[in-house]
């Protein structure tokens, strides 16, 4: 069959030439009779290709010598854990921005992680059961002795994101980026630490970046496990233990994709006129379609829109699946349609949706 | 070039069926249009897979209905920290035997676990600087009110392993198996929990399989982070959070290879054989093939011996990759020469060292 065009919210389609390099090598790579995955972790030509990945990863984020970038396994969720293991401790504070599902489940595991520590709400937007927009900085009741600040940059249920940093003073600044990693280029110096899950715009699941200030690292708490302190990964290149080899190699695959494309630069530009053709789309019939966001925090990443009723939402999807497009299904949490855009998206595949949508449209009245 | 004999020690040789399998479907599987990377984990194709590879397990290893089969993140390292986590408090005790370097990383990490809990060492043999033998069951100093007693049955840098299981009377007890699951039939109801890193016997890096007595999965705390909880993973069938798709889609691959060979019968006899011929090679020639580890304790999977004198093992590794087989240095800890013998390798490969060993040395006296 042909390749489909995907939409998937994460795991989520990754760009053909990544795969395509990984197919072609994947019983040998590089003449060494083996697959990457057969490698050792401790071998050159694994360590190669691990050190290329975080060398990528540095060049297109334009990350300096201020922080580190490291590779480690358990999803965002294992971080909503490990951010407070390794930060926190029993009587100090940590505000939390609350903008959707995700900040939600950091900020519950945050007292489970260390019992005795305080933690703040400093702004959520949910109103009644869902999140349509991002706090004005005036909403933040932020602590200036807090320990951290954690936030989520792009809600992917919710379809909405930041577009600048909340103004944190001193307070080290933690995103999840998890949605939105490498969307465009971020000023990281403004960051304490990113993490971010692979599985949306930079490569398979089972791998999540962390960008974390030197400084940071080490003065994570040591009473907690070896495995848990970014301090170990920071010490040891994330090659303490064995790490999730295949899937830091098609990370690089996919980071030198980017980098062939032009980098972020070229990227933003890409992901910006996805935005434009597909928001273009849905305004151009209010009646038919509705976004539920707040225009300023539309997300470049996750559009979401209803249709005028659900069983029009079901037929949607049903059909664009027969057009080959696949993964258009809203999150169970709020139904109706979800398109994800992430990097590996092109604008033509934005192009040939919007183009269903309007045939959609006129076919299919209420 | 040609597939070379791989004697890594992990990430290991996988079969190359299970790894021509991935390379025919990698940018379209099932004719999805996609690859099992771009699969949502929530999507019928993915979950038929992660049902097949638990139904595989079970059927393979004889999983009765007492246990839970889980897939989880941050290999055998991360369970070192989890185990403790889950069922230690402060005040109670539990015991671990020490049979190597990755025993004593477990024991570590579990204080820091869980603070104010009693970790006894029940027996080690560790003499001078390293472990050639598994201790007798008279050596245990087992605790009847231990929580649990921790082993490792495959010490992979030293070269031993446990052929039965130690008598333990009703405390539950928990094995790292990660050098030598699936190496042959367990008796699984004999273990209250095993654990594995995939990356020797099963698949590649990033997947840990754990097998887990139901009650036990239950019984663990409530006041960890949700994400570091077995009952987490068994309620959500390993699908609580995004896990590393590729990784379990790879292990599904190898296990129905194992199940195609004929089970862990053909396996077990495929690696006694080759145990047989390794052990022969060195016993053949003990003028020049040193094994250090106690005739009774020698593991199947992991084979270390020593040459005259360590400039002919360097010559002896550098002469063995020449000739096409790799991965026979021995851990940096110890030095020699270690052949992994894990599943994926063949008989035959085997042969060929063998008979390279005993050219070797008739080229080669010192």
């Amino acid at each position: 069959m042909e390749r489909v065009i995907n939409f998937n919210a994460g795991p989520a389609g990754l760009p053909l030439p990544a795969l395509e390099r990984a197919k072609n090598e994947l019983t040998d790579i590089g003449g060494s009779g083996m697959s990457i995955m057969e490698h050792s972790h401790r071998g050159k030509l694994y360590e190669g290709i691990h050190n290329e990945a975080i060398a990528l990863l540095r060049e297109l984020l334009g990350v300096g010598d201020t922080h580190h970038v490291l590779f480690m396994q358990g999803g965002a969720s294992q971080q909503f854990a490990q951010v407070p293991m390794n930060f926190l401790t029993p009587g100090k504070s940590a505000d939390y921005i609350i903008t959707g599902h995700w900040s939600e489940r950091a900020l519950e595991e945050a007292p489970l992680a260390v019992p005795g520590a305080k933690i703040n709400v400093a702004a959520s937007t949910k109103q009644d059961k869902t999140f349509t927009r991002i706090p004005s900085q005036a909403e933040l009741e932020l602590d200036p002795n807090a320990t951290y600040v954690h936030m989520t940059t792009n809600n992917t249920i919710y379809g909405t994101q930041w577009f600048h940093e909340p103004e944190v003073g001193k307070v080290p600044l933690i995103a999840d980026m998890s949605s939105d990693f490498l969307w465009r280029k971020h000023d990281v110096s403004k960051y304490a630490m990113i993490y971010a899950g692979a599985q949306k715009n930079i490569g398979p699941s089972g791998v999540v970046v962390v960008v974390i200030r030197k400084d940071l690292a080490l003065a994570g708490r040591k009473d907690i496990p070896v495995i848990f302190r970014y301090e170990t990964f920071a010490k040891n290149n994330s090659l303490f233990n064995t790490p999730p080899t295949f899937g830091i190699y098609l990370v690089r695959n996919v980071l030198a994709w980017a980098k062939d494309l032009g980098g972020l630069p070229a990227l933003e530009q890409r992901n910006r006129e996805k935005g434009r053709i597909l928001y273009g789309a849905i305004d151009a019939e209010p009646d038919y379609f509705r976004s539920p966001v707040d225009k300023a925090a539309r997300s470049l990443m996750n559009v979401v829109f209803r249709l005028p009723n659900e069983a029009l939402e079901e037929k949607f999807i049903k059909e664009a699946e027969k057009a080959g497009m696949v993964g258009l299904k809203g999150h169970r949490n709020v139904g109706g349609i979800r398109v994800s855009t992430y990097n590996a998206v092109s604008p033509d595949d934005v192009k040939t949706l919007a183009a269903f949508m309007k045939e959609f449209s006129a076919k299919n009245r209420p």
